[in-house]
């Protein structure tokens, strides 16, 4: 996996309640991060603008981590995200944590659209799709 | 995977903040789940017996689960884990998480025996492999 | 505050996520040990059924607690909450917690109910007064 | 009181996990918000400099918060914070939230000094009171 694949990244301000026992970064919170990565891709690129959580039409069905090394408090983080692959239904998504300069951990997820409506899985909006291809030269240059 | 495998499990007992804003448990508390049961295995083994975090000596590396179905607020909840494999530093474990009686999302993870006061890895302490090894039936089995 | 005003309890097991760098449970963590039995409470009277969480109607407007002694892994926690006092529209709380039988923490909340589909605070349904004031001991004494 | 007492002040982000099965933030997020801008506090004014955790001197042993108004996600939040007043071994702060622009919580703690090596409360150092007083704009007026 090289680098210049992403593009989009949000940095997280590392809380003293991210913390635990071991005095680093809990293992757990590594997929919040992620997770409001997702969020702010989302929002950011304009595939949920209502603000409404029904809208936010996705549901993670995957989720691996690998751990680099620690984070402390006071590390600088960096999240970066790129979608890997759009299926018929599913998102998968592929990440980097950077932690003052350094790979912390690197991770991927699958997530599948989702109506909270119906309470039921569908096809990839093909606006998503449109935006997230235009958005993703990775993606682009994959599907040539 | 089958079932008969897992001998040890812990209930968890879903709380309202482990509940996201699309309603159901968040992705990342699955995780916290898992940890728990971790830290009660070895605790409930008499493989961490100080009480100090200092001596819960291992770090994770490594962490996947596969969502199955979301869980509610009100669902009993069972996290079991099992050791599958010893590695020369290595734990590898595998979980399965159910909920109201389903079977809601399997895991693993890879941890690593960590000496938190010399702040590097370590061979996993042969009490640890005697203990865990009489203990699971599965590693029994796979090492005759 | 005599103990035996409080009819209502909860048992809370605390979980490694709990702990913070301290290596005690977290402050922030006593709310939500508080906050779950508050919903246990309004669920076990029967004062939300539904399951919907825009059922659950009320919101907090006041929160305060006294720390009287860490909280530990391993520590059995027992939450005890009553209502205190039903205003036109406001529920006040009192708390105590235990953890390892003795007394860790002192709390009070003053809750307001609250229609959350139309997004405005509204007085406490008579439903909702007079099972209260029947479950509560002290409340009874107080209105005679 | 008086808006132009705060001198010191954090932003928070919110997070997707911040946010509760209600759609704002949960309650005793503000709690964690405060504690992060407690560390940063003495980390900022020079109080806390080893970064270790056991040198963290103090405890919470009150915390009180009155909600104004929901948090949402996107919300700008900052929190300001203030030495209120100086003890024999206590510090007491206060509290604004702000997101948004608005106020949405006003909230005050009590710490103690803790020596959390020798696990024993302590006097304020005299070199914290020195500088904490030579902060606080407020704290000195009051002390003429």
């Amino acid at each position: 996996m090289s680098d210049d694949l992403f593009r989009f990244s949000i940095p997280i301000t590392v809380r003293y309640r991210d913390i635990d026992a071991q005095g680093h970064v809990n293992h757990a919170a590594y997929f919040s991060f992620m997770e409001q990565a997702r969020v702010e891709y989302v929002r950011q690129l304009g595939l949920w603008t209502s603000g409404r959580w029904d809208d936010l039409g996705f549901i993670i069905v995957e989720a691996c981590c690998t751990y680099e090394r620690p984070i402390y408090y006071g590390d600088p983080v960096v999240v970066w995200l790129r979608v890997s692959r759009l299926g018929n239904k599913s998102l998968h998504m592929a990440y980097r944590i950077e932690a003052a300069g350094a790979l912390a951990a690197q991770a991927r997820t699958v997530s599948v659209c989702y109506d909270y409506r119906v309470g039921a899985t569908r096809p990839i909006p093909e606006s998503w799709r449109a935006t997230i291809t235009e958005y993703e030269p990775a993606l682009r240059r994959l599907s040539r």
